[in-house]
């Protein structure tokens, strides 16, 4: 089996009549019943972090996750944030909601991020755990032969999707976009929070219902020297040029938070291997830039060219893992007040 | 239509072969698709409230949900606790989960929750909201002419279940059941919080996932002199006796909190309609008790017997509405430690 959820029409599909992909393109199923999707992100955010203090975060995490109710499995990523600081960042994923919370319930890493002293330490720490229903996610990956985030979850399967290559594509590909709209209670723009100080305070932020977290990443490891060079001198660019796009239309865009993160080997240098990871304040905002930016457009007409060129020989991967929150608090200690979504809805002080 | 979940089992369900139900039963559908059920409950606790207190409480709520977003319906009780205090409960009804955030995000009375003047009132108060895909979610209703509850939401209508009459009943009806044992991540007992000063406090606790939250009501307001004097002799005390018992034995029934309410008039007086609304550790405590205990084989015998000797001319209902949690976080402001959640789980302290 490979289970799916899906429910009888009444918003309809984005897909033309008709429409068959020019490429294949690929999703991830499970053979197994999958009632909820988790991932955790746990981060360590500094000015200038040096390896040592990240080793030790990382090490702390990995240990913690060393565990009969750890996740299926975890990365450590790095990214420099839009007020320059360096975020260490752990991702760990899980399939079982129960699972989770009794990983989280006698966690190290969970207790050490409760203590008092996070509140005075030279580094900030946050956690954002999304937690969503099967039916509020979609994924996309451009090859089958590479795994990654909720990819490398146990019972994980590749299998064919022919809802791919139109826009509002993403939207078919979630379940309950079949009988929902998805959209915020907040409509067209993200508000403004009364500012806080961030630093020295531990605090608990809402998400909004159907807020979107994007992970969507790169991969480019096995690449030869002339696709290699594709991706440096033509997709890279188009990467960076459409995330600081984004990063300076918030408003517009509805983007509310967004890392360009690095995956990281054991002894901290960067992987060939990157993703950003944003929040959008609704799937709504992110179609709106994919199907009409100039900057989207120009990193997808790219990627569909590469691919027609390639073929089965294409060695660089793109994909992505979209999930449409319920309910989520995220959590932010000693971080600096534009960190995550602090600027945009009221945070709760914890003493 | 009459919206439904349905997942391909791969938990057996408990239905006996060949079950036949001795007496109809009635669930509730929506003739359109639902992807949140969210009830709300709001309070007021107090060592002695009086009716002023209760009305000006019950007036701002009725005052807030008078909005373009405001829910479909809501009710107005009050209950007796453990410690002998008053709470005047209000619970509000939505199956949209952007409408109700867009409701909370203008409401003055949860503006009111949040202003600092609650912590000094002479009284306390309370919101517990429980916000739950439609697949975490069962109802049954003993005949079909009674509206209450979930059961007033636009949209929704009464049909026939066949799942019902045996042990188990309950969990064949939660769409989720199929695919999911939902299991407690705190397994057979619930665990002690540290203490807390409860008064002058604003404390936030998070739900254990699959948490059950259980509104079970009876409604007696058309019953005849027969009718009402075996409901007054043989069903209320046996109920009474019932809910006492879960109260006393917490622990072993994984019961975390237990209200007895009157429902009430707009004058305060108490309608002939009450319910018990709990929070059960798991499924599973609930299960046990139903099938196994005493004192609900009593009630649940004497209303099996009483359907049988009145059928279509049975004046008296009972019903319930069961929502198995994913994540959910209440809110306890200056009330006694020992309200709802806080005896078990870790609060967070807010300024």
């Amino acid at each position: 089996m490979v289970f799916h959820v899906e429910y009888e029409r009444t918003v309809p599909a984005r897909k033309p009549d008709g429409h068959a992909p020019a490429a294949p393109r690929y999703a991830l199923g499970w053979n197994k019943p999958v009632s909820a999707i988790i991932s955790d992100y746990f981060a360590l955010q500094g000015e200038e972090l040096n390896w040592s203090q990240e080793r030790a975060f990382f090490d702390r995490a990995r240990e913690s996750f060393d565990h009969p109710f750890g996740p299926d499995s975890s990365e450590i990523m790095r990214a420099k944030d839009e007020r320059g600081m360096t975020n260490a960042v752990v991702v760990a994923y899980w399939t079982d909601p129960v699972k989770h919370a009794r990983w989280a319930a006698g966690s190290p890493l969970v207790a050490w991020l409760k203590e008092d002293a996070r509140l005075t330490d030279t580094t900030g720490t946050w956690r954002e755990t999304i937690s969503v229903p099967y039916d509020r996610h979609e994924t996309i990956y451009s090859e089958n032969w590479y795994r990654i985030g909720i990819g490398q979850t146990d019972g994980s399967v590749i299998v064919s999707s022919a809802a791919n290559g139109y826009f509002g594509a993403a939207r078919d590909r979630i379940p309950l976009a079949a009988i929902d709209r998805l959209e915020s209670p907040h409509g067209e723009r993200a508000p403004q929070s009364k500012p806080v100080a961030g630093r020295g305070q531990r605090l608990l932020v809402t998400a909004p219902v159907n807020m979107v977290t994007l992970r969507s990443g790169q991969y480019w490891a096995i690449a030869d020297a002339e696709q290699l060079g594709d991706y440096i001198e033509n997709m890279r660019p188009r990467l960076l040029t459409g995330t600081d796009y984004l990063g300076e239309h918030k408003q517009e865009t509805g983007t509310l938070s967004l890392l360009v993160l690095a995956n990281l080997d054991d002894d901290g240098t960067e992987r060939r291997e990157s993703c950003v990871v944003a929040h959008f304040l609704s799937l709504a905002h992110l179609e709106a830039w994919s199907a009409a930016h100039k900057t989207h457009l120009d990193i997808y007409r790219h990627a569909i060219a590469m691919n027609r060129k390639y073929k089965e020989q294409r060695q660089f991967v793109s994909w992505h893992e979209l999930f449409v929150l319920q309910t989520a608090t995220f959590e932010y200690v000693n971080c600096h007040p534009d960190t995550g979504l602090l600027p945009y809805f009221e945070s709760v002080v914890c003493i």
